[in-house]
């Protein structure tokens, strides 16, 4: 784990790391109260396709997670996203069919994805300010795609806001088998709209994941515009999830 | 406009009433802020069939609105319901079947509650410490048939808050014609597994309103399963929706 580039605005503390990894380096950042001690929950935002992890509302909903409830928060580019891809490659419009390429070529980026968010999670919970508190998984669109079978392998993610996606896709068979091992509260967002995931494959998604406390936010609207009052669900979700978690 | 009946606690003021009509009168509760002048939003409140005016969630709901934002709520017993069936026919587990068959038999039912509810709004905005200000309408299930009628009927009211029932039932085609009708901010309840409406026909009644601004949550259990996060949401919808048409 390599640390660098550390910012503080507002409250909130902002390190720039990198995760050493087999395949290669993956760049992340990590927000934390200024001036915290000791454990407190952990949440992982997921960027969507052709996004990264400095995406505003990536770095929006980190910020209120710190300043409102002095969690920690951290994000990474995913796999042919962010700094993961050479400047050169760094062409407006490629990166959605880049991701979607990769989707339908190499199963094991799945995988890869799983393994990195791991390690993340075991290199954070080193820090001092964050330690082994409960973890919450946030992620739409690709960072479901990526981050459903996180939160189906892993047992310490106990909360996750999943959605924008559908039992669909070249991953679809992957998805239909870790839903049922997804067992945490879930919130689950979908668009009413929404024109790469037809509303019955989310609909589909949501009923196959296995956790008994779920619930559902549609919203009307095409795929992005996801209102920002899923992010105050957001924040209202894990904060009574992770808390509970924390207590139980 | 008769009134009788005050009690005051923690804040709340609650006064019986009944509306006088035609086929009979409509007794009702009205609860506002103790001390309170001048105009407020006001939220009606529609209880589910074989309930009343004074179910749990109805008082609840209302004292929450009036303790938490300064607002006026009421209550009506709805058609065969509460004050408006003979002692002697209060009898446990017939109020449903009796609304099941007045549904079924009766279409001037709708006309009949509609007419009762803006009744209702008439004079009650008569009242010092309720005036015109806007109103909101909350009503699930039967309060949902008989609300959604009223909503789309009346541009008094500006939110309401909709759901465990869908396309179907013998005012199916009443409802499809005033869905496209509401034209205010909605929010709308389902419950996933719903054994009295089914999951798609919640669906079909969610796309068939008019409203521009409308979102749709859903829970997992049955028809009488609405967690009580939904009547947070609720209160926030109410909040969001009643307040941004009072200041435009």
């Amino acid at each position: 784990m390599h640390w660098s580039h550390e910012v503080v605005s507002d409250g909130v503390r902002e390190r720039r790391f990198e995760l050493a990894r087999g395949p290669g380096p993956v760049p992340g950042l990590l927000w934390t109260p200024t001036g915290a001690e000791g454990p407190r929950p952990l949440v992982l935002i997921g960027h969507g396709a052709s996004g990264s992890k400095r995406d505003d509302y990536v770095v929006a909903l980190a910020r209120r997670l710190v300043r409102h409830h002095g969690y920690a928060a951290a994000a990474i580019d995913g796999p042919v996203h962010g700094e993961r891809v050479p400047d050169a490659e760094q062409v407006p419009g490629l990166a959605f069919l880049r991701f979607s390429q990769r989707w339908a070529m190499d199963p094991a980026m799945t995988d890869e994805a799983v393994a990195d968010w791991r390690g993340v999670i075991d290199q954070l919970q080193c820090e001092g300010d964050v330690g082994a508190g409960p973890v919450g998984f946030w992620g739409l669109s690709m960072g479901t795609i990526l981050g459903l079978p996180l939160v189906a392998a892993d047992r310490r993610v106990t909360a996750a806001v999943l959605g924008l996606m559908g039992l669909t896709g070249p991953t679809r068979e992957r998805i239909v088998a870790d839903a049922p091992q997804v067992r945490c509260p879930v919130l689950f967002l979908m668009q009413w709209e929404d024109e790469l995931f037809p509303r019955e494959t989310a609909f589909e998604l949501f009923a196959a994941l296995g956790s008994v406390d779920k619930r559902l936010h549609a919203n009307v609207g095409r795929h992005g515009a996801v209102p920002v009052e899923e992010l105050d669900a957001s924040e209202r979700f894990f904060h009574h999830a992770l808390s509970a978690s924390r207590e139980g």
